[in-house]
């Protein structure tokens, strides 16, 4: 089976790496807008082969799309001009309702599959890509009934080879909860680096007593604005409400401090506490 | 060299493992008050022998206290009330200046460090530690002027032996840094559970979804109020105001989002993305 990998970076690398591990695949096309990204995934065994699009897509049955969602929203509907009935498309994008949105009424749409495999790192590029990265981890399907099922089952093939376990909802119900798991995040994690950068100016006294809760939480604030951008942008309305509610929810521990209620601080954080019992 | 350790939990009994194993100490006499904890340190060979604390005092050189902050104020007097001159006690507490306030008056003072190895997770308990936990990150030593040359060498004996780098400063300063590197992180993880756990309705959805950013910016999240509580309202105006600064940032992002300010969401993404040179 012959992979045309449109975007060779982490999420694109990481799953060519794997698929190639278990046999899925032995020949991936990589077109990328960025040579030097091409040049890396060829040295690092993740594309074999540098292409044009246009090629790609007629020796491949698979075309896997790891680009930013407003580049995905743009440029999927020119790859579906050019597909034949063979072919199955999936994205990989952490926003889906747009992208959706952008081929609702194309004639090839059935050959398309919203997917998003819940992974990534702070990390972006192909020599971030990890082969053992997808495992264990959840891979949502969404508006399944808008795809062909031997499109679907390619897809459900792909899931079973990264190692992770399939979730099927709507476009729309991905994009609210992504923003809750994943994308406020990534919001809190920005500015709780912009808070400490803002208010602790001795970089030296950060990076010496920085511990490993800080580096956890402040992690995500290293993710690049070229992928994050057009996610909350794609996404802006969901956004938005989970980040009032979280502003909403900070004000409440100011509140129980400005105040000293210690059964006010207390609650907080016991309720908080059972996200461990979600968590494991 | 045989120690007193008064808590042990997951700080007091990840240094016992690791201070037994370097050959530092032999002996170590558990004082808790909770005896279901000292049966469970007897068992993972933290301690050697569970203790009064008048006993295990009379018996040792060192006395650590590894218990929350709040405590510490109020048992540290007590304890300086029983040494005699061959004593060394520390304590491992995450603020520092009620601690040093509590005994600055004390005739005892100087058999007193006020010590903070920057390690923790969201566990607690002796079944929680660890014993290769400490090694690589900072030990902030507070105010040494006020403790006994041979004492602060003591400390910094025990830090070798963790592993550790040793920072001074001034319990003020620390309280201030802790506040930005340490203590937000814990707020900023608690009201992002509460804000999923209060719009995200379907706890299947959380877990099966939850990606591994979640995973990290919600892990302190679990941390439990007995710690944390005390050490909110030991550094409550530094927290404030700290909190008060992460607020406005947040609300900066909420900003960018409904005016659709792409410059901005981009400058302040870009802005967070330095954290990337300070933390490696």
């Amino acid at each position: 089976m012959k992979i045309t990998l449109v975007g060779v970076g982490l999420i694109g690398g990481s799953m060519a790496l794997k698929l190639k591990s278990t046999g899925f695949t032995n020949y991936i096309f990589g077109v990328d807008r960025s040579e030097k990204h091409l040049e890396e995934a060829l040295n690092l065994g993740i594309i074999d082969e540098k292409s044009s699009l246009e090629n790609a897509i007629s020796q491949s049955d698979i075309i896997i799309l790891a680009i930013p969602v407003d580049a995905t929203e743009n440029f999927l509907p020119k790859i579906l001009d050019l597909i034949q009935d063979h072919h199955t498309v999936f994205d990989v994008g952490s926003t889906k309702l747009g992208i959706v949105n952008a081929v609702a009424n194309h004639p090839n749409r059935n050959r398309f599959v919203a997917f998003h495999p819940m992974w990534g790192t702070e990390n972006s590029g192909p020599k971030s890509a990890l082969v053992e990265s997808f495992s264990g981890r959840a891979a949502v399907l969404c508006d399944r009934q808008n795809s062909a099922e031997d499109a679907v089952k390619v897809v459900e093939n792909i899931v079973e080879h990264l190692g992770m376990h399939l979730i099927e909802m709507s476009a729309e119900a991905h994009d609210i909860h992504t923003a809750y798991i994943s994308h406020i995040s990534h919001i809190t994690s920005y500015a709780l680096a912009n808070t400490v950068l803002e208010k602790e100016r001795e970089e030296d006294t950060i990076f010496q007593l920085a511990s490993s809760g800080f580096d956890s939480t402040v992690r995500l604030a290293k993710s690049h604005p070229e992928m994050w951008i057009p996610i909350f942008k794609a996404n802006r309305e969901n956004v938005l409400d989970v980040l009032n509610e979280h502003i909403s929810q900070l004000r409440k521990f100011k509140s129980a401090l400005e105040k000293e209620n210690d059964e006010l601080l207390e609650d907080l954080i016991r309720n908080a506490n059972k996200i461990r019992g979600i968590l494991r």
